[in-house]
């Protein structure tokens, strides 16, 4: 094992932005290395996850989770390598996964962490299909959304972290599968590589209500939203009796001051008999295992296929996030150490 | 039995207007008394059920029932008397529950056609507590609202047909039951009458989310959904984590041309993990006789109670109907033939 270096960078949040985040609103700092106390261990992170979710966190509010506070280090998940340990469940050399937040090496060894095996994927599966974007998908669509064969789902931010495996899922399942994306290059990717019947282009398409009937000729059965505004709204006004819409995100909400305005469409649920549930991953947390090794098989047998948008260095983290919230990544977004 | 008259009244559609309806959409008309076939039977209506929902039968649109056609007898619940037989299930002087429109005569027979026992309750409960409303207040908030004992209820239109009974429940179930009504006297009644725990003036209250607070000091749970627009809005930004919004209906917007604007609020419901079910009483048909025998129960005990709203004569119909949509009613809206 080479030697520790004394310093390691993190970032931390130094300024609530009430609207876009800037690179300003975070600090790259150098802190010495720190040394784990019985119980911990010490992890050199491989792989950062950037995910939406954590621009919630950057609000002084109350929510599921804690906000992150001024000056302290940026939340997010990630997976590395134990370097140094004082707890008898993590040996040196282990590949980790727990949510140790926007730096280069960190303090682990909560019950939060588990073991990743390196021999079943690329280890930043960990952060990704295999980790919390991927348990996302799999019980956002199949609990929440409750598909069945034959039926039509549609789901929004189709080629990022957790739409690429919605998709995908989706079409294991039986159903037509038509996803929403920006660009070309993001549709032809996720009808091309990813196998969904369509993708629609909501920045080429000029009446997405149109686009959606085309689409989806028998109507929409589930959606799954990582988005809101006027994407779901034009879902909303497309979907089938009973349908089911599992609420993951509305990435297209989180850097307004306050709530946009938008068409109450909630009174066609009645007559339609619509369903609109919201959920996070963590409230399946006593199911991962199972449904991780259903992914795992999925995966080895090429039917659950996955792309990263990897970013190298720390120092980029604040700057991909900012895209990641414009929507300029194309897959799940990562920052490799 | 006296002679039946030659003729008889009915109202029927003559325009669609696309905002609030006036008396001139509707005709009162003057026909001829009709004579049951094979299988069929003439109603003498005693009473005559005006609801919201018939608001959107005389829309031209695509729903889960067919719209009244131009000319066409407004469709309604009704209750009555069979006056003539050619059906072997109905006798001459059976009390039946149907929706046979607005008239004061109609042929029935159908297989919707149900009869009511005098003995248990007034038949006008037949198109009230008994019937249609009280069905959809007793499955959409327990089937689909699930309340728990010592949850906060909160209803809007409370003391509308389905309100009243909707509230009454909740605090059978031991729950905390707040509603929202129009005006100082139908709170007094829901309050004073009903046994509701609070009741929020939305016309006289300024600030109804401070309102909603103070009413509701342990947030909501359940809010069962009458009105739609700003009422629902203001509920929403108070739910409680895994919320349930049972759908019934959304009478602030039945006269809107289109929809109207209002803040985007569903992507609240991710963190909360909230849920918005909208239903239609008639997909709980198969369980009405056990839920109106249990209705029926808490009538009698006095647990349950009701107030009608009876207008005299069919011609009063479109005005009341028109009154109903303004919140002018103050209880279960009845014609009384």
């Amino acid at each position: 094992m080479t030697a520790l270096p004394k310093t390691y960078r993190r970032v931390v949040l130094v300024n609530r932005p009430p609207g876009e985040p800037a690179e300003s609103d975070f600090r790259i700092e150098e802190v010495p290395m720190p040394e784990p106390r019985h119980g911990e261990v010490l992890v050199k992170v491989a792989y950062l996850s950037l995910d939406p979710y954590q621009r919630g966190r950057m609000r002084d509010a109350a929510s599921y989770s804690a906000p992150v506070g001024l000056g302290e280090v940026m939340t997010g998940g990630t997976v590395g390598e134990v370097v140094k340990s004082s707890n008898p469940r993590f040996a040196v050399g282990d590949v980790v996964e727990d949510r140790l937040g926007w730096q280069e090496y960190a303090i682990g060894g909560a019950a939060s962490m588990r073991k990743v095996d390196p021999a079943l994927a690329p280890i930043s599966t960990a952060n990704g299909v295999l980790g919390m974007p991927g348990m996302t998908a799999y019980f956002g669509l199949l609990d929440v959304g409750q598909p069945k064969p034959g039926e039509t789902i549609v789901v929004s931010a189709a080629s990022g972290a957790v739409g690429q495996v919605v998709g995908q899922i989706g079409r294991i399942m039986g159903c037509r599968v038509v996803g929403i994306a920006g660009g070309a290059k993001k549709c032809a990717f996720v009808k091309d590589e990813l196998g969904f019947d369509a993708c629609i282009d909501y920045k080429a398409e000029k009446d997405l209500d149109a686009a959606l009937r085309a689409a989806c000729p028998n109507g929409i059965d589930v959606y799954f939203d990582n988005v809101g505004g006027d994407i779901t709204d034009a879902v909303i006004r497309n979907i089938n009796f009973f349908a089911r819409l599992a609420l993951c995100g509305a990435i297209s909400q989180y850097n307004a001051t306050g709530p946009s305005m938008g068409p109450r469409l909630m009174g066609t649920f009645v007559g339609k008999r619509a369903r609109a549930q919201g959920f996070i991953v963590t409230d399946f947390a006593g199911r991962y295992e199972p449904a991780m090794r259903q992914m795992g098989e999925w995966i080895r047998s090429g039917k659950l296929k996955y792309r990263e948008d990897v970013v190298q260095g720390i120092d980029k983290a604040p700057r991909a996030f900012i895209g990641l919230l414009r929507g300029e990544n194309f897959g799940k977004l990562l920052v490799k150490m």
